[in-house]
């Protein structure tokens, strides 16, 4: 069975710059804290420790999601590019904007997808002025992505902006409502709003749920995954959102869930390649995806 | 043991052309997700096959709740009435009003109750346009149940309105608060705020709870199941929602909890029949329930 | 091991006026409805049966939290220190003040500090007017306990005030990031925010949680347990809120819970006396903290 981890950020030129890997101390007390062992990878700041760790796992292509997120850090779109490239069939490019500016968003957003990136990634909690989901400076930006049928990841789970408003779930629920036929990938999940978000993905066929890392022996964590045991599991994604967890050691942890293989199946290869549309290119190129240039 | 399910929409006339039968894949796709199937008598449309499945879950009685919830379909009072007529002792009337037009509910509900129907049932987030439970336009309308003694049932638990700020617990709390002497059952439990509703619970001995078809596998559904064999017992209902879930499916599926017999006494009993009122009429009748004329 | 209550009301003086006592019936009926039996030492209002339940539990320590809380009652902070003083090294005294009055309650506060209070205790839902947490007139009051190192225990789970909304986790959420220097203990654990709560206490190092009786086979209890031993196990504190959970039966409760060894030592020790600044006592005094005159 293939794999897809969907959201990785590699030890790569500007990601290095970033919070997450400028901070390591703080990123491995975290990945300690959901029980899990750092990353040797990410310690060491090595994309060919990356890639074994991969192979050692049985991860077949990871996508990567830069950041335009104010504190927390940038990368250029650029740079995810140029690393997608330099890994053909190995990882798979999003893009990421300010959402602040709209018109340059909107145009990145355009150029970014005709040069192959998959989605858009937006963490409107990071921008400054930081935003909440349902702000009407975002509704131009998402009327343009689901008028070219682009998925928009959010970041609006766990530390999405200064506050847990942030990350409510009600603010969500009205941008699907008013946009039902774009998909949105809430990356983390919207934790901690573990009842009520699966009450959103229950009445709303568009979303798509990504709780990473913070699923591991987190509160609720429970009720996620015998939602994507059952009636969720063609909408969720599996995610390391590493550097935060091990690829690898959040993979093994995450078999070991009361998860039955058919869903696992949906969950590790099938609900990701589908949104985003690597299914052709599959077709096109058989079942060895690494060697295809799978959306890079 | 005689059983009440506390909401059920007969396959009758006007329940017809509401969603829940005009959209009938939909719902069954909603019955099949929480993990049962689909009421024959729903798919057929039938009132005696409905009528032989609670006969065969051992079923005595329904609450026929109607509807006046703008897109989710009307039913007219005269309708539910002339159903329970034709079914003495087998089915209970619950009045429907339009919360936006006061002075016309209060006269509908003076008018229903006056005809014997046993409560009246409000769909805030379905009105148009939708109100929260504690919108001021309701208080006159809860003023006059709390001041005539009529339990109100109301719709705010699941899909109840645009989005799921129609559900906030710390709206009903406030109601709650307000009105200590109106008795109010959250139709749907106001799931998903599963944790929130409890402690409301907790705190208004005015709160009943019927999450109905929502608990059936669904986040949270072990906390309810806690509440409502402990402290919860006596204010806590049972409902299946009909014809979202299968009277007899849901019903064998709701023995199946760790609940103790005295407290499935209440909850499939004695709790519907206080707070309705029927305990008198039984007395007079004697037990043999269904050839009483018990609030109909 | 020695084992601190983080919140003990006593039956002494103008304890007795407040609800909790006056209540009687109302606080047995909640003592039963979590599952536990009433301490005969509160239904007797006896001090001297309190002290012998703590002998009985292996209690040595209570931190007595007076109360400035509009209908809930109030307790001079001259009969918390008169109590605490007539019982040397057994108990702790944590002041009240009335947040709506600033400047006296700063001045309250610096007293209190210096005549031997360890904390300060605040609830803000039992002001009058009620007031929410992130209320900025509450701010001057949060500046000077950072300022001055004074640690602050919020009423701010459970019935902390008029509806639900005064236990809303992202207002403790802003004050925590807005006074990061400032440690919060929330009282009653915010519950029941249960999901949220925990994120906000991942997030923010200065926020301990003291779930109390509320804790007691309450809805969300096994994630509250869950992160006490493991990443919360050095901010989560052990308290009965005596007299609303015997101190005795809810120790033997606690004690039962699956929570490893070490982490016990910190919940029922360690954290208390670290956040209240009792190790130099300690140190000086030897391991008899009952001879001591620890904080008193």
């Amino acid at each position: 069975m293939p794999i897809i981890d969907f959201r990785i950020r590699p030890p790569y030129e500007g990601f290095l710059n970033t919070v997450m890997y400028a901070g390591a101390e703080r990123r491995d007390r975290i990945t300690r804290a959901i029980g899990l062992e750092p990353s040797p990878a990410a310690q060491a700041q090595s994309v060919p420790m990356l890639i074994e760790e991969m192979d050692a796992a049985g991860i077949d292509m990871g996508v990567v999601v830069g950041r335009n997120s104010g504190n927390l850090g940038s990368v250029e779109n650029a740079t995810v590019k140029e690393f997608c490239d330099a890994h053909p069939g190995r990882f798979i490019p999003v893009a990421s904007i300010d959402p602040i500016k709209r018109r340059k968003a909107v145009e990145e957003i355009r150029t970014a997808v005709a040069s192959g990136f998959r989605a858009v990634n937006i963490e409107p909690g990071g921008a400054s002025p930081p935003l909440h989901t349902d702000d009407r400076r975002l509704y131009p930006i998402y009327a343009f992505c689901e008028d070219h049928n682009v998925p928009v990841i959010l970041m609006t789970g766990g530390n999405a902006g200064p506050d847990l408003s942030y990350t409510a779930p009600d603010r969500l629920d009205r941008v699907l409502g008013d946009f039902p036929g774009l998909k949105i990938v809430s990356s983390h999940g919207n934790w901690p709003w573990v009842h009520q978000i699966l009450h959103v993905a229950f009445r709303r066929p568009n979303l798509y749920l990504s709780p990473d890392y913070l699923l591991a022996n987190m509160p609720g964590m429970d009720d996620y995954v015998k939602a994507a045991d059952t009636w969720l599991s063609d909408r969720f994604l599996f995610a390391s959102a590493f550097p935060f967890a091990p690829v690898k050691g959040y993979l093994d942890w995450f078999r070991s869930l009361p998860i039955r293989p058919e869903s696992f199946e949906r969950i590790l290869y099938r609900n990701a390649a589908d949104l985003l549309g690597l299914s052709e290119v599959e077709a096109a190129t058989g079942p060895m995806l690494r060697v295809s240039n799978a959306g890079c």
